[in-house]
Order: structure tokens, then sequence, then C-alpha cells
């Protein structure tokens, strides 16, 4: 691996890390700061989609009105691709959030794929072969 | 970045490629060998755990009976982490499953943390925000 790769590889992270600061800032300039012009958000559950860089500003800033704060738990980032889990707290109500990033050559955040599992109830067939925590 | 870093970097998913292939294949023996002896596996929605090598086979093999298949859509390692996310089908129904990764210092799977997130309509209030697809 060349140190150029070596660089690329954390970049995605460092990144991450910013977004996620930034949101939690309600920075909107440095958050916008780095998004590509044309970001695409996709939350594949809703299937909700947002295009460009403004939109997807206005998506957050406006969408989520409330006194929530995310707290990062772990990102992987690989080359310019990277995962996050954060730790979603609103009103006392705590939610995990995962969301798949892809950064452009200039190193900004060109696609978001954005998942909140829910709890659910095991099926029952496995009752035996799993403990509960 | 090192040599022996980057040798690491790469590690995880090769790991979680082969995981998956091995699941795929019902090949447990296969399976098995990615593990390490105390691997924990975590559910969080269903807050299902699962301790050891042998316990977690036989929770795949016996806990998933039908006649599904997965594909990989994507992997992101980072040294001795990895996330997955896949496409699970079962009877025609697709399912997204996302897995975070920890290798040991051996490369095996110590542990996974597991989410299946389900589809929900997004509440009213960012109506105008999103589109829909």
């Amino acid at each position: 691996m060349s140190d150029a790769d070596a660089a690329v590889s954390g970049l995605g992270g460092a990144v991450v890390a910013e977004y996620w600061a930034a949101a939690e800032a309600r920075d909107w300039a440095a958050f916008g700061a780095l998004l590509a012009d044309d970001v695409v958000y996709e939350a594949p559950q809703p299937r909700e989609r947002v295009s460009g860089r403004e939109s997807y500003i206005r998506f957050n800033a406006e969408g989520f009105p409330g006194d929530w704060h995310v707290t990062v738990q772990r990102i992987i980032s690989q080359d310019r691709a990277a995962a996050s889990m954060i730790q979603y707290t609103e009103d006392g109500i705590s939610q995990t959030g995962l969301c798949f990033f892809d950064l452009d050559e200039d190193g900004r955040i060109a696609r978001i794929t954005d998942f909140w599992p829910d709890p659910y109830e095991p099926p029952a067939n496995r009752a035996n072969l799993a403990s509960r925590y």
C-alpha cells in the first residue's frame, strides 16, 4: 500500500467524524462543506431520497427540529468508503443509527445510505439457541 | 502505514467475505474455522446473544432452516474491524442485513453485531423535504 493509498484510507473516517460533529453542533455551514454539490442521501427503510447539498442541509436542519444528540460509537473506513454506528438520543429515547458513506475524489461526501433498526421480538423457533440481554 | 498494518487492513474484508460464502454454502466447518473459540454474537434489536463457536454454528444451522440466500452488497474493513451490507432472500422476500465484525489477533471473528432494519413510513413533518423511491 502506498502512502497515497494510506492517506485515502484514513480520509473517510475523518470526514465522517467531522460530519457527525457538525450535525451535533447544528453547524450547517461546516456540515455542508463536507458534502459534494450533488450528494445523494437515501434511507432504504422509508425509501426517502434527498439530492443536492442545499436540499440535504434543509432535510437535516428542518426535518429534525428536536433537541436530539448524537454520539459516535464506531467508524470503519476503507479507501473512500466508511460505515458509522451512532447513538441518537431525543427526549430520553435512544436509538442506534447506521450509515454508509461514499466520498468523491475531492474527499467530499457524495452518497449516504442511512438505516435505523428498530427493536423486534425474536421468533420462537430459536428461543433455545440464544440468550436474551 | 507499515506493510504489516496494510496486511491487517485487508484481513477483515477477506474474512467477512469468506464468512458469508460459507454461510451461503451451509459449509459449517468452513464457517466455524473463521470464528474465535469464544466468539460473541449480539443482535441489539431482539437483544439476542450467542456465545462460543459451537453455539453460534448451531444458532445459524438450526435457527434459520429455510432456503435462504445471501448476497454481499459491500464490505468495508479497517484494521481488525469490518462492516458488511448483505441482501438476505427467502421465499421471494428480500431484506438488508448489516453486520459489524471484530477480529482477534489471530484473524478470527471474535465479535459480531447484527442488524436487520425493517421498512417504516416516514413522519409527515418531512414529506416536503425528501422524495420517495
